[in-house]
């Protein structure tokens, strides 16, 4: 074992926060590697989402310090699908092998090595088999942090052999952008799977139609402070993708969608 | 560059915690400033809600360590609001110039000093403006925290240019107290604006008035556990209020009241 | 007082995260120990539901770091019950004497001495009693972290006149496993007081009755995926214990069910 490897671990689960399975991992943690910061990505991504899971930590990663990043939706937990440790340039990501670690690897410049954590010597010993996240990515994850080298958590993998991620993609139509909401936050303005170049071609107006719901026009405005009482945007948000949202109300909740809702936009003059 | 100057940031929003905008926030700060410490105060300020940020900070003020306190309620994000870094006395008050801040401020002491984060060198490149937080109120705390002065940040603001906060004063009126609930919390109580002194002359029993509901007798005690089932109890609360309470009850939902309504309060004799 | 003693102080509460409650204290701690880091156990427990507590509290000890855990769900704050602080091997639990601490003190080895935190000169002055986790319980903890004696914080209390917790105990009748719902857990998996022990002799398939809704056929398997859809499990949980569970789906709100309830397992040829 090396000197101290890393000191942050970055994580994200569906674990909530209501029962005590955060406090415990972050207990495990502390226990092994007391030198190690946890930062807290989120723990509401919804039970079971991977999907969500995948796409918050994919906005995240950019984001995150050096170290490893623990992300745990896990269904299959207790099945045969692996858990795995896969190193990217300066971080290490824990989690399950099943699709939730696979667009956030890619954005950080894809897999160099990837171990399944197969060694229960850096393992707890367990009285079920439910909570992975305490009695095998948390040890796991510490003990990277003490400088344990990824070769010994486990077998080695093919980066290759990893679940690949889902990315909906849009796509052109007849003059229309066809995508989706890929989420809705808290304000509940709603991020799409489409970046303003793709729209770039229409004027400032724009027609939204989200699944079966009627037309919206929406405007094309820098920031949500530009629009007026009840007008629907189109804004580039954060992340540099397109969003629809209102001034200070929650455009999901007036608007009626959600995560996963089909979208069509199209030229107000079409 | 001085030698760090702080090492903890005291981090308020109406982020929430359900998507990665606090995760991704402390990020960004442990990634430029590793030795700070985080202490989230709150995220669950109410959506775009300012006054409730500006009291909730008002109540917390007097009990954060020393060093930076970020509070990022922000409906304007992206428009021409200010955003700015104060100087009081132990600490600077990171956030957006919409009132949040001017409560804490006057309690702290009042402002020394005053700079609008308008240095980019401090900020994050960004691909869209919605998300100040992240691209310039964290990186502008982290740089003070690693020793940055604050007239590096920007330009000097006069502090008397500030926008200031609003706080609800309560008034007495033909022997009777009018004030209103500043703050419903978790557990129902019901925060007043309204001292224990204003009520001094009143017997151990006080007629209460919350909107128009009707009238209940409350009971002045020291404690929740005092109270017998059903008594609605007036209590000097913890920020030495007066609070409206029931023992082990929520007395908002009871009473069916919450933030801003109106309060009355007079002798049960009158 | 000596060197500082510990370093992590282990922190659960019913105060919500909505309000500044967490925030408060752990400025508190960090202003009077700024060595300490705080792990935040859980601060979700149902208001005032102190059998909640004490069971989250007893899931997780044995998971916390050494140093102290402050546990804080309190009713009769302000009132005569006690606040203490209890030693036990590598820990020291502070909290209100009202059965909270008891079961987690029990597993931890049991109590080797314990103090009311009478003194006041390790508190914080406050306008009102209604607080005490920022004006008794953290302060006091953060003295004891910083090496603070266990006597000084207060007079000696008999550890045998702590209020004990109440363990709810499964029985057998006739065949049958008379136990209870200990936990509903946010994925709605319910753990019961009833170990895999209780049922060895019973057949893979075991009839489960929930409060007074229709027996259902439980499949006794080892992870959630080997259950096909519909199928009601009996999982050996994360902790030991049995537990009802569905495969990704809530089995608490499926088969409406919620702590507390009374449940009878029994053999399917019974």
């Amino acid at each position: 074992m090396d000197a101290p490897r890393f000191d942050t671990i970055s994580f994200l689960s569906d674990y909530g926060l209501r029962d005590e399975f955060v406090g415990v991992v972050k207990g495990v943690i502390r226990s092994l590697a007391p030198h190690v910061t946890v930062l807290d990505v989120t723990h509401e991504i919804p039970p079971h989402d991977i999907r969500a899971g995948a796409l918050t930590l994919a906005r995240s990663v950019q984001y995150l310090p050096a170290g490893i990043v623990l992300a745990v939706v896990d269904p299959g937990v207790g099945s045969d699908r692996r858990a795995v440790a896969i190193e990217v340039e300066d971080a290490v990501l824990v989690g399950p092998d099943n699709g939730l670690l696979a667009s956030a690897v890619a954005l950080a410049g894809g897999a160099k090595r990837a171990v399944a954590l197969t060694n229960a010597e850096y393992h707890l010993a367990a009285p079920g088999p439910t909570f992975a996240g305490r009695d095998i990515f948390a040890p796991s994850a510490a003990h990277l942090c003490l400088g344990v080298e990824l070769d010994q958590l486990g077998e080695a993998v093919d980066p290759y052999t990893l679940l690949p991620g889902i990315v909906p993609l849009s796509r052109q139509e007849g003059g229309k952008v066809l995508g989706e909401v890929l989420w809705v936050d808290r304000f509940g303005n709603a991020q799409l799977n489409v970046g303003p170049d793709e729209v770039e071609e229409m004027e400032d107006r724009v027609v939204v139609r989200i699944g079966d719901r009627p037309a919206r026009l929406a405007h094309r405005v820098a920031s949500y402070a530009e629009l007026k009482a009840g007008q629907v945007g189109l804004v580039v948000d954060s992340y540099g993708l397109l969003s629809i949202a209102l001034n200070r109300r929650s455009a999901a909740e007036e608007l009626g969608f959600g995560a996963g809702d089909a979208v069509t936009l199209e030229p107000a003059g079409l």
